[in-house]
């Protein structure tokens, strides 16, 4: 089958054995999104080769659960053990032995097949389109902050960082009615924003020492900086992005101010499901491209691109 | 009145005016503790001109409401305006226009007198003699910890750090049941737990990845090391030290460990009080020695030797 292939920081078109992993479900993929990971994986941030691609929806073709074949599905990323400490201890997004789709050990979804354990599918409502169901996976990134953390009805929330993750927190967080600011640096972010009604604020404007919540979601240490002036004494800031190497931190402050950081990964996939079945969220007004698979590197071209959100690859 | 001067870097005996702020009470000194903080002020971590000292037990001799008078008191060292954003929503500590007593823009209590305003004064029950009573402030700080998170009973807990506050915080962890384990690097440390039944464990013998709660109470990068790699994934790490400069940690990890870190300070003095004198926690059994007012500088020669743990002034 085709498939893109990752392999020292250089990716590739290649034809590649079908997956055939016994006791997983075999999953023609429908659509695949671009997101940041795959574009720091092929920068080589984190070691990884194989297929890339993480967010998908399919079709199931093979099961041994029939009842599944022809299901259209989607599919959590971290295939687990079920018997290590964190798997025993209700967390097995934390698999000590975990494999994960397209980034550990595990070939991804950039390609006709990709291969998970039922056990990992979700089921898409027929009312949510694959452009929408196709999301799934980073909108539940986005609620995993609100698995983490209440976030209050009167919270003043501040988000910086308004990309890809970004637009999906900032459509679930104004969901809780909290009083919602974004820092968004783009015109097509800001507008994204502006037509659902999310307010934004300029970086300049942002009052220190002030927000109940702060997340991070720009990944940048300048975008920690400003998330770390805003927070209030004995605020939350959510870290929902990654970091290139080591960041330098002054941590007297943080214990002078009861500061709470807390790093936030993979989510619920069944309330994202729900949200778009619902039409609280429409992640698909993010889609920017799309491309078929033989066409996979421009594709990641195009993502590349300032200001371009999210681009599909349509198997 | 005799009192304990610091002015750039250096602190000195001098014979200084008796306090008189109006609607402040008068508090005459019987003990007071050195603090590492006391310690790394002298050394300049952080600007402070005036008397040092923040823990002490006392006697009120003057102050408006006259019920006061006579009383044996400790008191919260924050001094706060009740009117700013962090007073009006219960973050009093937190003030934006506080002094801090011994520690910002306050006299403090290697003194005859200090003052402070009633509202921060706690009158101390009768069976908590003076040397416990000095205790009360940090003791509150390691209570400060259960404000913040919940210790339960069933968690596995590791402290890094058994010195002065480290102490503090074994006792008072100690009384949820938790599964506490404390790396102590010192003889005197170590024995003082050891006689509390409350359990120790080797630095390389420290599982990684495996602690539900951590609390970093060295304020030394390589405290925090240690604490970092026993966390385990959406574990909890307590920072109960502060820390020279910047320190730079791998953020990446902790979004993916889905980690959270809570600075901490200041904490509630009454069950502070209500512990020491139910019999709960023993503070007193930390003092390695005590000195007169006038022999303040070799109290602090003291208090900074490798090993000694509280050292009092006796006003």
């Amino acid at each position: 089958m085709n498939a893109l292939w990752l392999e020292n920081n250089k990716i590739s078109l290649r034809d590649i054995h079908q997956p055939q992993k016994p006791n997983e479900a075999l999953i023609k993929i429908r659509k695949a999104g671009i997101c940041s990971t795959d574009l720091e994986l092929v920068k080589g941030y984190y070691p990884y080769t194989g297929i890339l691609g993480h967010e998908f929806v399919g079709e199931v073709v093979e099961a041994d659960d029939l009842s599944w074949i022809g299901q259209r599905v989607v599919g959590e990323i971290n295939v687990v053990c079920n018997q290590c400490e964190q798997c025993r201890n209700g967390r097995s997004t934390h698999c000590e032995n975990r494999s994960v789709l397209g980034i550990l050990n595990r070939d991804g979804t950039f390609a006709e097949y990709t291969q998970l354990p039922i056990r990992n599918l979700h089921r898409v409502p027929d009312s949510v389109p694959d452009e929408m169901a196709v999301f799934t996976e980073p909108l539940a990134a986005a609620l995993e902050i609100q698995q983490q953390i209440q976030v209050k009805p009167a919270d003043s929330v501040l988000l910086v960082g308004a990309g890809r993750l970004g637009q999906l927190i900032a459509q679930t967080l104004a969901l809780t009615g909290c009083d919602l600011r974004v820092v968004a640096r783009h015109a097509l972010q800001q507008d994204l924003l502006n037509a659902r009604g999310i307010r934004m604020i300029d970086e300049e404007q942002v009052q220190p020492w002030r927000w109940d919540v702060v997340v991070e979601a720009t990944g940048s240490p300048t975008g920690f900086a400003l998330a770390r002036k805003a927070i209030r004494p004995r605020g939350t800031l959510v870290m929902k992005s990654t970091y290139k190497g080591e960041m330098s931190v002054n941590f007297s402050s943080i214990v002078v101010d009861e500061i709470t950081i807390i790093g936030s990964r993979c989510g619920p996939f069944e309330p994202a499901l729900r949200l778009m079945e619902a039409g609280q969220v429409d992640p698909a007004v993010l889609i920017a491209d799309e491309f078929k698979l033989q066409d996979a590197l421009k594709a990641f071209g195009r993502a590349a691109e300032t200001s371009v959100l999210k681009v599909l690859v349509e198997a």
